[in-house]
């Protein structure tokens, strides 16, 4: 009999494990196919919202969580957890010996990954590599990209831009977004008792026009983070629509994002805003699917909110030079244009379906690929 | 007053230093320089020679001294080592807070340096990157490019490839190889007092013919480096002509060398052959001059070599795809076939100067951007 | 002249640097020593108050800044700190070259130091040690006195049992706590101004009753330091005195009380208390003499307080087998229990002065035994 | 069915397997015990023999390797390995869930280990506590004390050292040690074949007299092991009797007495000694049994030799305070001395057998209070 095929997925956030539901699920039913589960970083801090829970009632096996990150949402911090990442992923990697790694986008958690698996001559699969973005991730992407061998861009932009960087074209499969297909292929319903029950702040009648916020901190303004959110804050603030807030992602920044909230809170005691920290993936898409117009600088917009229609006001520069459908608009860090730009597409509604990220059987297709594609270790910057 | 430019200026191995010796002494001339040195791992290993001593007598203050490297000569020690990496160059930057980092090459402890500045949001100044080669440095040389701000390559060809990558043009300088103005700047003599007193093996006479060898491990051949290396010495052993054989450097597969040395000095008490570790910068180069053929496979035979005219003879992968001028006979690990490429090599004599990596005033040239030139932390991918 | 003595002083928390100013400062006066000073760990955490600014405003020169605490609040979180802070230290000692290394208590911050002096070679001077306590603390306190080589327990008790185990009675001083000194040498005034700007929740009025809590999480208790700081919490709130509430500390299981805090917060809307971070040291014992009991597990209770006669009730525990004098009251986990204690200790009101934990001059006394006495390596079990 | 118990055997050098290969096998014929062994550090190390094959072979299951050694054979490569110890193995226990980990003697990665279990609230079992001896082993042996619950010293007075410490009598038993142990319940016979296969250097007939060597760098003596091998060499080399040398340890000053070796082997070309890295457990006490002499400052002189009646030479301060039976000279490193004390205990000859480290069962007792006794988490000193 053929020696079924290792491949070890790593988990290292609550978003990212809803964003990659599909294709594990898709891993699991391959006969194949060995699949070998790592939970990583911010999956695992409990603030984040419970992976493990999920994953184990969804019947996976995970086989190795590792608590990695560094306090003190700074870049010392980030850099640090880079660190212990890569020795706590290398020991993994050593006693699991898989024949591939799949990693997906672009924090640290992932390029400490990505080298721990290139050093030990594994092949390293890369999901949605190729964008264009602001931050530190938009170096840490690219960097990811060249480490590794196997790559899933989500859209042709995107693919053209790896092929450019020297990457051999028969192993750069434009798949279309995992995430998107998630929104696609299935409907979604979000509980509202769930929504009152979790987090904290005003109870939000989800029949009725409501906004989403997220936004995350950008690891290159620090000590400009706490600025920015306020005005976002003071814009929804002044706004009065009803609001979920989504509390940011572990990174430098986030402590001022998170102090800015409380703070606001504190002094403004807010009527008509609720602040959670996790919906398991499904709620979080019924959620989307419902809201009027999603606000901050979360790729949801852009990706997820394309395929669904919703509008999207994008802030700042974390999604700068990312491709975008009609559905967003975006603004500096400034009250007014928040304001304004929410306005316009609370007026505007619902957008025309865009299949710009979109392709069919994204995950099926990459299960497969990753399954039967022939393995290589050495690179060649391919002229 | 204006502000200095604090500079800071990597060290992570004794060669690396030779290397690097020119443009730390343009940095320290320039008033408008703080120049800041971190000397880390192989360098501070005292098999690998006395980096610190050196500095010191060419009258250089040393900021940090780092000791970082796992033991092993194996993937997961390398792997683990830019974990550690990581995490000492942070916690250096964080407390000497420089404006530029330069880094050289593509060796496991300068990616963890590029990331450890890049997340810090400080610049990172990257020499000769853009080239092409084997081993795990092809994936590391693009992945550090991809993270870094200001380019240094050797080549026009490598300044191609940079740019190619993403990298904005004006950011990319070809200067030529520091390596090779280093060796064109100066006269250098080598003691044969010296090289008898050092290292262990028999006399070696530099006034009659004889060869140097240079093979370190290729870490993606792992498990192969000792049948490799075999051929090599048997090769050297049988066709008798005089050797000066240097030590492997620190990586995955080291100790397939070492022990296959090792063996082959107790079992053939080789009689024409010397083994060093180390030479200062100076003397090697003097040494190299008088040799008739480098072997195995450094990168010296393909820059320094080329300068000086000295035939080389590249064995197997690990410059793989590397520009070549006349002077290199590439062959495979078979020893007749290295035996070979000697005998035409020995024949054929020295060959005539090339200045494919050579450009006048290349350290001046660094050190003068480096002070000079506007910086920036956050990238973006040029289209 | 003499070669000056280089001490090496840690800090790793913000109280910690309060409860040592003064041997900091005697160290600075004297003219024989050269005085080197690591900042680390949570005194890095912004959330935990500016320990470098409270330092440079007090003069001193800080040698290393080591960010190096791992989030999660949990106990993987504390071995792992403890594990970067043993390299982190590592090099810092390494470059700094210290002749003695002085540290204080027994959290894991502390354990990593000692260990990295104590395999350098380097002296460890520890204060505080001998002293029995509950949690984890209990283990790693006498670990580090059997990796320290000069003691200076804080009372007599102390002292017996650093002998006991096996340390030379001429290096385990009993000079008191520097702690009280600190408490016993000044007339520290607290500014209601302050206590009513920093921190969060109503107003306080420190010139009519309140009481202070402090409770941090029991590192052996995780899984149970939420029910058992809502027993406090709900105590406090039935008894209705305002109440200046300290958040706790960094160790396994703050989340637990820090999340306990926030839904109380949200649920029970309480009108009376106050919640702060930090205090400047002299502004906390101000605080606190006014105060008209602490409550909670602090060691200030049992120390701070015993020479103040500020009435303590000690809840859990955290302190168990801890020396103490007649001002404290211990009480478990217990609602009921804790409030019958308050209303007890309210009623009593202040205490005589008890100079269990006091000796004249310690701080002074400190910094000339660091001074003077005769240092050395390599330790030998005294039976 | 009552749930098994979980023990965790943590092996860290390949002689400390042969030492607890007995305790191994009675804790996997136990039903009532679910055996987890973590191989790490140096029994890991290629040089240092192959643990990994020998535990294949005798039917146990690994269930993690980790590799976390640093290179440099100095103190501050002895300081870091412990740092990534330490966060190696708490992911590895974080994972595992033991109820008690089992650890031996004093080595750093041993007190990696200890930290990593005792933050974990995991019970922590020692065994051959509270023996005296020199080196920077002294200070961590006792600190691993203060974090174990059980401890199982090989002799009385060690017993004893461990109570006055403050630990419970009840969980402190002398066992005797498992080394004497393993030497005594077995016929050993040694392969001259295999000797002589093994390592490099003359053949040796172990049919006539012969001595072994075996000693280790001292850590606190860093910079002068070079100058006390050299007395050893000379002396050896003087005697000219039949030698079998073994390589020391890791160790700070590993590389000091390696390089002693080396250049003492291309000086001096010597013609009746072999160098071995690694003989199996039973290989190795078959050839002590019939050695004349053993030489150097290993614990085997002064445990299995007292049993064996195999004289002993020991050197220098490494054994220090250690209980010592009449089979034992100690000497300075004087190389007249030395060479004295062995022409002594030549003339000599064996001793009769001492059961000062000998009692009955060992590993039987060992496996049985593993599985029995009742297991605690929080420690407190017993006054």
């Amino acid at each position: 009999m053929k020696r079924k095929r290792k491949i070890c997925f790593v988990i290292t956030s609550q978003i990212h494990y809803g964003r990659s539901k599909l294709i594990l699920l898709e891993l699991k039913k391959r006969p194949d196919v060995d699949l070998q589960i790592v939970v990583a970083a911010s999956a695992l801090l409990d603030t984040y919202g419970s992976v493990l829970e999920d994953l184990e009632r969804d019947g996976f096996t995970i086989n190795n969580r590792i608590i990695m990150t560094l306090e003190g949402g700074n870049t010392v911090a980030m850099a640090k957890t880079t660190g212990v990442g890569i020795m706590e992923f290398t020991t993994a990697f050593d006693n699991l010996q898989p024949d591939v790694v799949v990693l997906r986008a672009d924090r640290y958690e992932v390029i400490a990954a990505a080298i721990a698996a290139a050093y030990l001559n594994i092949s390293v699969a890369h999901i949605e590599g190729g964008d264009v973005t602001g931050t530190i991730d938009e170096s840490v992407r690219h960097a990811i990209t060249k480490l590794s061998h196997i790559h899933f861009p989500t859209n042709v932009a995107a693919r053209q831009r790896i092929i450019r960087m020297g990457e051999h074209p028969k192993y750069v499969f434009n798949v279309g977004s995992a995430d998107v297909e998630f929104v696609a292929r299935n409907r979604f319903r979000v509980s509202e008792k769930l929504i009152n029950y979790l987090g904290v702040g005003d109870v939000i009648d989800i029949h009725k026009p409501f906004l989403v916020v997220m936004q995350h901190p950008v690891t290159s303004e620090v000590g400009q983070n706490r600025k920015h959110i306020n005005e976002t804050l003071h814009a929804i603030h002044e706004l009065g629509i009803p609001t979920i807030w989504f509390w940011p992602n572990v990174d430098a920044g986030t402590d001022e994002i998170s102090k800015g909230i409380r703070s606001f809170r504190e002094e403004e005691n807010p009527h008509h805003m609720r602040f959670l920290k996790y919906l398991p993936p499904e709620q979080f898409i019924g959620l989307l699917k419902r809201s009027t117009c999603l606000v901050g600088n979360s790729s949801s917009g852009i990706k997820e909110c394309s395929y669904l229609g919703v509008p999207a006001v994008n802030i700042g520069t974390r999604q700068h030079g990312r491709l975008k459908a009609r559905n967003v608009v975006d603004v500096g860090y400034v009250k007014a244009a928040i304001k304004r730009a929410i306005k316009k597409q609370v007026a505007h509604g619902p957008y025309r379906r865009s299949t710009l990220y979109y392709r069919k059987n994204t995950s099926e297709t990459i299960a497969r690929i990753l399954t039967r594609v022939a393995l290589y270790s050495q690179k060649k910057f391919i002229d």
